[in-house]
């Protein structure tokens, strides 16, 4: 039977820039800043890392190559750089393998970098033609995950107004956090009156086209000591991957998705987490539409399935409720640079768990959550830190 | 200090198509038929399959992502499969990915897979553009390769004479398999006054394109001998980037590959090999041109700088020579779709180490390589296989 890895790699070093429309950076650019962010932050030098995994989605030109796009922009040369793509799970996907490797007992420190550059191309749909697998039928990300949103809103009567409350959460986060792509809140009436992007979403609904960057640090966790004394510890990894095209099987629901729930069930299980609501502090998920937060409560095992909008209607998700998710801003105020955002997350976490996160912390966190599903539905990643 | 870890992952399960212009194919036909040679190869169902790789490197639109192409295509659902992408090292990477992840405890049983098809796309050339970090400048794989390979000539007075042998080898080897994309023989004459493609490299210097697939079952070495008796042992693995663009690299002597001189030093130190001429019975390397392979004897430790040409000179990398190279026929004559390339190489290993490789068999094999060199020279991946 496989073993656990839960406690045999920490977490030393996080950065992340300024998320947006980063019209003054390039793709390398932003990957330097990351990447240099992480390194400082864990007081080491890119001379201390033994491997590093790139985490890139949809690479324009030229771009997301690890050998160029990590090697050359690091000048990390001599080293194992791997990139790894998997969906909107992509960089969730790339700290998993970095974690797997240093358990692995093969390298001693290793770096993940997250980056997407999205502002200066062609709109993410049409960008996503190349390479999606719903390919010449015109669907799009908003158009598909509504499909689920309105099975969902018909089956369990949930409102657009419980939508809502998700994204004016996460406005409201955002606009203390000094990193997000759209630092301004919003209010309930904004998003109902907002132009509709596909029923039952409108703008602020969906999260945002958006550039940026994170990096992270892993090692050994017996020799995490030495770098610093508040490292955070991998407590568990998932990935599960459903179906490419779960919106094509006929057995599909529309209610939420497989992927998470056997993502985050592998996560647990080597967390040894059997109540996730009661035992996690603080989650970072997949929030790239409003309905998605609501069923990933569900799929990660916060609520029964049906019943996940009582945690946004009762506050219990908001930053001074019990189960504080997305204080970073989420997705849909953060931004989502796909290849980005899962490292991003983890940074998120990590900051929380140090208690570094400023107007944004959460209380006392001890136990974090990472999550990403894409494809849409198709994949899911998970990961859960904590403290020592 | 990072551990080694040889002997930890066993090969119980190899699977390789025919190798061609597979008009009756799709890319999910050439999985499916690749990963079920394996599994019956391993006696398994892909229900025992704990976790997969996908190695892909330039998928057309809606081919090429892990949930798709490999978790619809084998039904293989509700398990962790990512994609690893890696230039020309794609399938050696995403089986060393493999590796680590069984090596760190986290799967008993893992599955590599490697695909690529390109005989009914627009050509390589073009289907690169949009990825190529050589972009724009209208460089190709041919004419960059032929550049330092011009430069090598003119430094060690190798001649174009010398590049046909490992053709006519090669080609040979090639007759031999039924699976190869080329199996003819070409003579000396035939090489040389070929019409050249660049400079030196004429039309039999140069691998061609290809369709292809295969396929690997790895699983924890202690429960290998539950599977078979003749399973194969991983005895090291590397991976290296040197830079994304080493032709662009002021300092590059252009006469060779780093990347594969650290890539094996990596492997060979996990695997305990000092003197790779002396303990390596047969190997897989990396000959998308004649003077690929030659360099690779050199890069690969097999000979000193400059001198590599004497081993095919002399016959020693022959099927009957004391080094076996490329007894498969070669990226020259097997093909080279790029994805799959790496992991047909560990197939070609594994069947030679079992001595089941027909005419092509070489003398008694215990230890075995296989390289991929990419980008060009901007990668390495490396795995030594042998018997238990």
């Amino acid at each position: 039977m496989a073993q656990s890895i839960k406690d045999q790699v920490a977490v030393i070093g996080v950065g992340c820039i300024k998320f947006g429309d980063n019209v003054d950076q390039g793709y390398e650019d932003m990957a330097v800043e990351a990447a240099f962010a992480a390194f400082n932050d864990a007081k080491i030098g890119p001379e201390e890392i033994d491997a590093a995994w790139l985490g890139t989605y949809s690479p324009a030109q030229g771009h997301g190559k690890a050998a160029v796009s990590l090697g050359d922009a690091l000048r990390l040369y001599n080293k194992p750089i791997s990139r790894v793509e998997n969906f909107c799970a992509t960089g969730t996907d790339a700290f998993r393998h970095a974690v797997m490797a240093v358990a692995a007992g093969l390298y001693d420190m290793a770096l993940v970098l997250g980056v997407e550059k999205y502002k200066d191309r062609p709109g993410r749909g049409l960008a996503r033609e190349g390479v999606h697998p719903y390919h010449n039928d015109g669907s799009t990300a908003p158009g598909l995950f509504a499909l689920a949103a309105t099975r969902y809103m018909h089956t369990y009567g949930l409102s657009r107004e419980s939508l809502a409350k998700v994204s004016v959460k996460n406005h409201y986060n955002g606009s203390l956090n000094p990193k997000a792509h759209l630092q301004k809140k919003v209010s309930t009436e904004e998003v109902l009156t907002a132009p509709i992007v596909a029923y039952p979403f409108g703008l602020y609904d969906c999260c945002p086209t958006t550039d940026g960057a994170a990096a992270v640090v892993v090692c050994r966790s017996d020799l995490a000591k030495e770098y610093r004394d508040d490292y955070m510890l991998v407590k568990g990894v998932g990935l599960s991957v459903t179906s490419g095209r779960p919106f094509m099987d006929p057995t599909y629901d529309y209610l939420g998705f497989q992927a998470t729930q056997h993502a985050s069930a592998q996560a647990y299980a080597m967390a040894g987490i059997t109540d996730p609501l009661a035992e996690i502090d603080v989650a970072e998920v997949h929030d790239c539409f409003t309905w998605t937060e609501i069923t990933n409560y569900e799929d990660l095992g916060f609520a029964p399935k049906g019943q996940g909008a009582g945690l946004i209607e009762e506050g219990r998700t908001a930053l001074d409720g019990d189960m504080p998710v997305n204080p970073s801003g989420g997705l849909k105020s953060f931004g989502h640079p796909i290849g980005a955002s899962g490292v991003r997350m983890v940074y998120e976490i990590v900051t929380q768990l140090r208690g570094q996160a400023g107007l944004r912390q959460v209380a006392d966190p001890r136990l974090g959550l990472v999550h990403n599903v894409g494809g849409p539905g198709a994949v899911s990643c998970v990961a859960v830190l904590g403290q020592p």
